[in-house]
């Protein structure tokens, strides 16, 4: 009996979270507080296991199947990695390189390419309205699909961030300041300032914030939103935020002044996003095909973004904080890097080099969230199986 | 001893199928009727272990190298799917990603791609005379490295689709009419009518008409082939196509008429394709590089489609045939399905979404008959080996 | 107890290769001579395991992350075989689909994909002085991310070709040398002609002639480096074939005259390639952005080309060599060849036709001595490991 083992299992024991069985994860508000803690000790369960040399694999064969509509590096790497750890090999759906363009449903591609499909990621960021959206539309399709007998397993989804949240962000984020903080119950009254900062590029997604606001509200922080005048996120979210934080016994507000949002903030979470406003209008121009419209949309917002440049975090800013520069300051990465990726933007290198390592080690969560996430849906008993791994004793690096 | 699973074993020993080991799947009808048994048998007990928990891999190691010359979304996830739950990795040969047009030899990359490759799957369907060709080079090439020490074992090849047949969806097919009917000895005498229907794209390949007639004429059905005037398939096909039905006890027929195909017929399976002739003018237009030639081809053929749009599968039609609506109709998918996919095309969505769990179950089976093929050319004697896989009892999905 | 096996259990306990354990590769004259022979030795037991169809899977799970920066068919296979035969899920950073672009850091990139990664591999040989200055960053940066506790493991290097050696080409091309000769000892005094050859396109990297004048002269050989005027290498390199040379007892000499180089060769090395000193220049273009000069600089390469179409090996060169068309001809493939590829190029087909078997076989080494770097440096004591493999007995392929 590995004593380590055990806490995570007792821990697991006192969470209710039999739901997230054959379930899948779309938004972190729709978690109950116990599944949301389930992810984070099953998170620590399996990096401790492979620190400790033990495979994880539960599947000895099967597809992780991933769905990238926009770009990713390291949410591409961190799916890879957790479908890996669990035994499953991943393959993409490259909608280029599919017959998708041929007129085929989203029922029909769901379902058809989940025969041996255990999870299914997919990161569809780019339109207001539409990806989480398609996600259901998804997750629908191969319910259906299973339940008719056509497929064998119902594949799980897990969202690599759609228009609304980025859970699997978020939950890295906040798994990661309980780390720091020495654990959930410590985070009580702490403040977070999760800011915009100037970017040089445009139409960055809004579910990091929104994802931000929607999850630490509910762990009673006080959570400050901070923005330009024009810069609102999703009114739904904001009302999320205020609701959890009202039952967690923490705060949430919102000021157009970064300055005030910095004052003696525990944490500093600052990142550039676009309009909702504006994404909606870029939404309703890309429905109809308007690409001159887009095109000037996008010269307005960079004009719009120009006009904050000052939204930028620097020495002078981290002072306010409570810690100075050693006050924990988070992003998603990659970073507009002053001086480094870009002339002006977000963070200055200085502030950024300082927080280099946290950061990295901020990100290093992300696999084992998306791997706790998968396990949970899949596996009837969790507490059971880890014991189980555990004692199969499977040298993951045979030596 | 598990009786269903002996049940496959005995129904496999009753069979002569020897041939197969070491050997490579072109064309249907170059397999005998024991032999494309076995792999009706053999797709059924794979799946009937998946669905029992009971891991398939009987690679440890090893790679399946796909080379996708045309999109492909199911046949894709397919392939992926056999080699995953026998045990390889796939890996893509994406010719634009390799130093193909640096000209090297079809020879050359078959074999500096296969040193570790069990499986190679192709699909080559585009041009008249050339991809079925091109694997017949790819497979000489590979016998010929493995005869001479060069690769330690000879691939096994696929054939994911070529200009004249596309046999892991014409057994797909096959098997799910087994299932349907309770048996393959429950197919003679059933009509079914493999027809051209209309489509607002041009150019679909004329495999999988081939490969049905191909195939299905073998069990003692009455097929009949239905197309416009000019739409005519591969000469040789339609001569397999008589011998078998000579030979089954079956007939073959061809009419230029959609209703008199349809009427009282068991099964239909409506589908767009371009005429055999055409498609002759296209590849030479290709050899010689004549795009202006091939445009000008396109809207020729169009204007062609155009004239048939009558042949679509309605309500109308579908009452001709043996049970109305609930007539088994057949796809293998995408189809172009009216007020859905397009404005006028192959079936409208009544008849299709009447018959769409059929249609989902019918391509499901395709990643079974892959793994059936791969298992029978790597496995020597695939009874023995079964009933070792049951025996060794490794969870697929361990709990 | 294996007989051949324990044969080379032996060798490996009479070299000294410490240094290699978490350690990573990138040119061979950074290793020492006991150390290339350690790859050596290692290469053919896991092919000889292989053939024994026993697994050679130390990973349960793990990543081989590999980044091409340029085309490449048979390494990156090799990197693939090699990574699945170990056990790894080769995960591919293809910089057009991730967020590189961005703005982010080498440091980071690196960082952020090799949370599961237990192996980088890389290929950037396109700019003088940038392949393996990236390497370098690539390795600082998970380095010291391992350090910090980022990374619970730091993946090793395999460098897969950068602007200055090409190590897995020169060690599988010295392993085929060895295997032909009945040994590395058998290579003294033998005679090998790393020769230009005339082809019709240009711009090929330098890293081939370099990685094996700067390999091959370790083995008391004569190596002779043949080049027209103006097709000079790294003159780094240069001074470490000199030194090599010195030092096994070998020799090695520059000429201009092709003949010469034939004269009585016991090997020949034909294959075209850039001049360094136009390589550097293309790379300053680059840096600046001027593609007109780089179209310009292209165009001037090629009629420099263009008058050396007598650098050809054909028959009458090669009756040249010691043994006439049977000396053993080299090459990394693909080839230009006469009538095949190209109408004037580096090689007439007679004579690569004569020496195919032996290129493949040349080949096929690859895969394995990318999968003995891997196993060197991340394993303890590999003499143990490879016994415990072979007791371990699991079947590559279960039958």
């Amino acid at each position: 009996m590995d004593q380590k083992l055990q806490g995570y299992i007792d821990r697991l024991n006192a969470l209710h979270f039999k739901d997230m069985y054959e379930n899948d994860f779309f938004l972190t508000w729709e978690k109950t507080d116990d599944e949301i803690e389930a992810v984070f000790v099953l998170a620590d369960a399996l990096r401790y296991m492979r620190e400790n040399n033990i495979s994880t694999k539960i599947f000895e064969s099967g597809l992780g199947i991933s769905i990238f509509r926009d770009n990713s590096t390291r949410t591409r790497f961190s799916f890879a990695s957790a479908c890996n750890m669990l035994g499953l090999a991943v393959q993409d759906l490259d909608e280029k390189k599919s017959q998708i363009a041929h007129g085929e449903t989203v029922r029909e591609t769901a379902t058809m390419v989940s025969f041996m499909a255990d999870v299914i990621g997919i990161r569809d960021d780019m339109y207001i309205g539409k990806g989480n959206a398609y996600m259901h539309q998804v997750v629908d399709s191969v319910t259906e699909a299973n339940q008719a007998g056509v497929l064998e397993q119902k594949p799980t989804l897990v969202n690599l961030q759609c228009d609304i949240d980025h859970p699997t962000q978020a939950l890295a984020d906040a798994l990661h300041i309980i780390h720091e903080f020495g654990g959930a119950e410590n985070l009580k009254g702490k403040k977070i300032a999760m800011s915009w900062a100037y970017s040089p590029s445009y139409g960055k997604p809004l579910s990091v914030p929104q994802g931000i606001i929607g999850l630490l509200t509910r762990f009673g922080m006080d959570v400050v939103l901070a923005h330009p005048e024009g810069y609102e996120v999703m009114s739904d979210v904001v009302e999320v935020a205020r609701k959890n934080a009202a039952e967690s016994g923490g705060s949430f507000s919102i000021t157009n002044d970064m300055k005030e949002a910095f004052k003696d903030a525990d944490v500093v979470y600052p990142k550039s996003w676009a309009p909702y406003a504006a994404m909606e209008v870029r939404t309703d121009l890309y429905g109809k095909g308007d690409f001159d419209g887009i095109d000037k949309l996008e010269k307005e917002l960079l004009a719009q973004n120009a006009e904050h440049q000052d939204w930028v975090v620097d020495d002078e800013m981290m002072r306010l904080t409570k810690n100075g520069l050693d006050t924990l300051y988070m992003h998603p990465l990659p970073a507009d890097i002053q001086g480094v990726s870009c002339e002006h933007g977000e963070v200055t290198d200085k502030v950024f080099d300082h927080a280099r390592e946290s950061l990295y080690k901020e990100a290093s969560n992300k696999p084992y969230i998306i791997a706790a996430m998968i396990f949970l849906a899949k596996v009837k008993n969790p507490q059971k199986t880890l014991q189980a791994l555990w004692d199969r004793a499977v040298s993951r690096h045979f030596q």
